[in-house]
């Protein structure tokens, strides 16, 4: 009997229980996942994969389990810089005595080292790919690409005048220029991203709308956040916040809308009608008081709802199992049926409905052949994870941070039991700091 | 110039930022804690206590902050065996089609291990003291002893048959029993724990009250933890299960009532008035939809309200500092004020505030001479805890079990650098996997 020659590979994970998240959500007990190039060459048992490939590299994955990187659709990686700078404060107080203050001082230099902080941290907790808003995003770009992480990043737009680039007109000039410089980059992509109704005007909305469209590239946008943006919006156009949107004819599945609290069913029905990607931010939204989204009602919708952090600011972390918790229990006690919102509906907003959302498509968020090989293995070795009955259950509502034990993002092993191979985080930190004495 | 003799002390905590809690909340930057006989013995400035103290043994927490331990007001500690067994159901399929049966197969072996694993669990995690209502409590109390936890305990009491001890009277005789075992116990203390309301008769009620007050030990009751407890009691006793209790006359600063979520406001003026506490459980309200507890309002009324995670069936880990994350965060959404359970405020009820609830007085929940030495070192070392503006903040929004470094409980060392001291994890984890196959 003839064998066939063992496939050669880049990297072969072998003994963990697998979560591949695919269509048909199949789990293999003692599984392994072979890599080449960036993406997943093949799923199966590790006897099977360890028959058939010869791997450069092997990672163990024993009493862990494999699952697909998580995706942060919404923040705003730099706040690092300001975390816990201010907190317990009514919003007003909040954003002009403390965040804008220290926004002032903001720096291209600072936005860098924020955003390297914020990958480490990430990365640390299993996030393989974000999405970003803020100022300077040629820097996160930057950040994100030394980090190997996946990311969506834009420069923030609005009527008035940047701390970065001044006048409107450079930073639409700015934008192209960023989508024209990160065209072909692996990992790293554009989107044109205006603030939010109540800070760019209708023509500022659909030029950028238009720069979107006209690249192929995502546009990203706070909307209807609570409802002070939506009297505001009402007072100023006769229109709630999403209504006035698909007046301008900005909405369509190109179109990444965070937040969305204070929405109605009229709202919901526009976001599902035009394919909107909606990304929820619970402990955020709870922390400034901005309310409950109405997620489940989304989701009946058929609306594609992703999963962020927001910032470091408003939250305190950007540590998504973290999130995935809070985010299932509440919409519990919201609509007062404990069976919504389950685990793994929730474990998929965190993953494939975050790479959808954010344009990442062709199997980004599932393990299966020929999809980009974003993975984490989270360690089950653990007395908060004993015993194990269901580990989606465990992932969503007793996981920690911590328990990610390797993350490879395309392809790329980006942390090894522990240690960060892309990132040095003692001068990380250790920078941050310095900025911080400048903060206060 | 002579100098005094240096005292000997059996541990000096030494170079952590040490956030006293006391009644000036006095945070010292190079600070040292002194710790002799299970008592802290003087706290100051590492360089000077060095000098004035010959300890035996010296802690390092460079970098880390040192504050009281933790307390966990309400948990079913023995409830991790079941953990992750069934989610995301409406609570009478989850209770008669998965927990009870389980529970039915509960021996006081499987009541022994899932404590030690909940032990383990919450020294990993900071906490240092915790209040169980559980079946086959001796074996709470015995876990919690070899694990060096400070605890109250006491077994669960109603008017039907129990799978520990049969019909009720061997219950109150088994409590009794308990009490009197326990009694010159230094850290592991005996309650009185009548189910709840609507599992206990009036007479059992009252004869729990009695026999608590006979002994000067705590009554623990779970009381008006939703609508439907309040309806039902409504429909028993046309009174709602606060006043229930309070015709019984066995509301006083003796009883602990856990949950107190469906409340209104003369339910609350009875709780202050009677100086009941209350133990908030806000992760496991959230998750079984009971609703989010009234706090804000009971604090304004001067009611003690300590912090609790509930048994891991229903929330599913016993982590008191994600805990006080969503403490913080859920009500100032339920109250849309921001400014509501700030990050001190949170951090007191799950310090300061628990021990008092327990009786555990004499200072425990501060650091300061002559208190018990219950002490944690949390080590801010970490991105996700960079930069510092303020620790209390970071305790609350930001830090993760992990990075609890050691852990004193009573002057006793129980981990060290990560290392449980007291408890075998692997051999814990690998017992309760053997259980949890007879549960499934």
């Amino acid at each position: 009997m003839k064998h066939a020659q063992p496939i050669p590979c880049d990297l072969l994970i072998v003994n963990g229980k697998v979560l591949t998240l695919d269509s048909q959500d199949r789990r293999i007990r003692q599984g392994a996942v072979a890599v080449s190039d960036g993406v997943i060459l093949d799923v199966g048992d590790t006897a099977d994969l360890l028959a058939r490939t010869r791997p450069h590299k092997v990672l163990d994955a024993e009493g862990c389990v494999v699952l697909p990187g998580l995706v942060n659709a919404h923040t705003h990686a730099a706040m690092t810089l300001f975390r816990g700078l201010a907190d317990d404060l009514p919003l007003m107080d909040w954003l002009q005595h403390h965040i804008f203050p220290a926004e002032k001082k903001l720096t291209e230099d600072w936005v860098y080292w924020g955003t390297l902080l914020a990958c480490a941290e990430m990365i640390l907790s299993g996030t393989t790919c974000f999405c970003d808003m803020y100022l300077f995003e040629h820097k996160v770009a930057q950040a994100a690409d030394e980090a190997g992480m996946r990311a969506l990043v834009g420069e923030v737009l609005y009527d008035f005048p940047s701390p970065h680039y001044g006048p409107l007109e450079n930073g639409l000039r700015f934008t192209q220029d960023l989508i024209a410089e990160w065209k072909d980059h692996p990992l790293v992509r554009i989107a044109v991203e205006p603030h939010a109704p109540y800070t760019c005007s209708p023509d500022l909305i659909r030029a950028c709308f238009h720069m979107a469209e006209s690249h192929g590239v995502p546009m990203v946008i706070h909307l209807s956040e609570n409802q002070a943006e939506v009297e505001e919006i009402l007072r100023r156009y006769g229109k709630r916040p999403v209504a006035h949107l698909a007046e301008l004819g900005v909405l369509s599945d190109r179109v990444i809308a965070d937040h969305c609290v204070a929405v109605d069913e009229d709202d919901m029905d526009l976001l599902a009608r035009h394919g909107v990607h909606v990304v929820h931010n619970p402990e955020s939204n709870l922390k400034l008081t901005s309310g409950i989204a109405p997620v489940p009602a989304l989701l009946e919708r058929g609306v594609n709802v992703a999963l962020g952090t927001d910032g470091c600011a408003s939250n305190n972390n950007l540590d998504l199992l973290a999130e995935m918790d809070v985010c299932a229990k509440i919409h519990k006690a919201a609509a007062q049926d404990p069976t919504v919102l389950d685990a793994r509906t929730v474990l998929n907003m965190a993953t494939a409905c975050g790479a959808r959302a954010l344009g990442f498509g062709d199997g980004l968020g599932r393990i299966q052949a020929g999809a980009p090989a974003d993975l984490i293995v989270v360690d089950f070795r653990k007395p908060h994870l004993t015993p194990v009955y269901d580990p989606v259950s465990h992932l969503v509502y007793a996981a920690q941070a911590s328990d990610v034990r390797h993350s490879v993002i395309a392809g790329r092993v980006v942390m090894e039991d522990r240690q960060l191979l892309t990132l040095d985080v003692e001068r990380i930190c250790a920078h941050v700091r310095t900025i911080a004495e400048k903060v206060r």
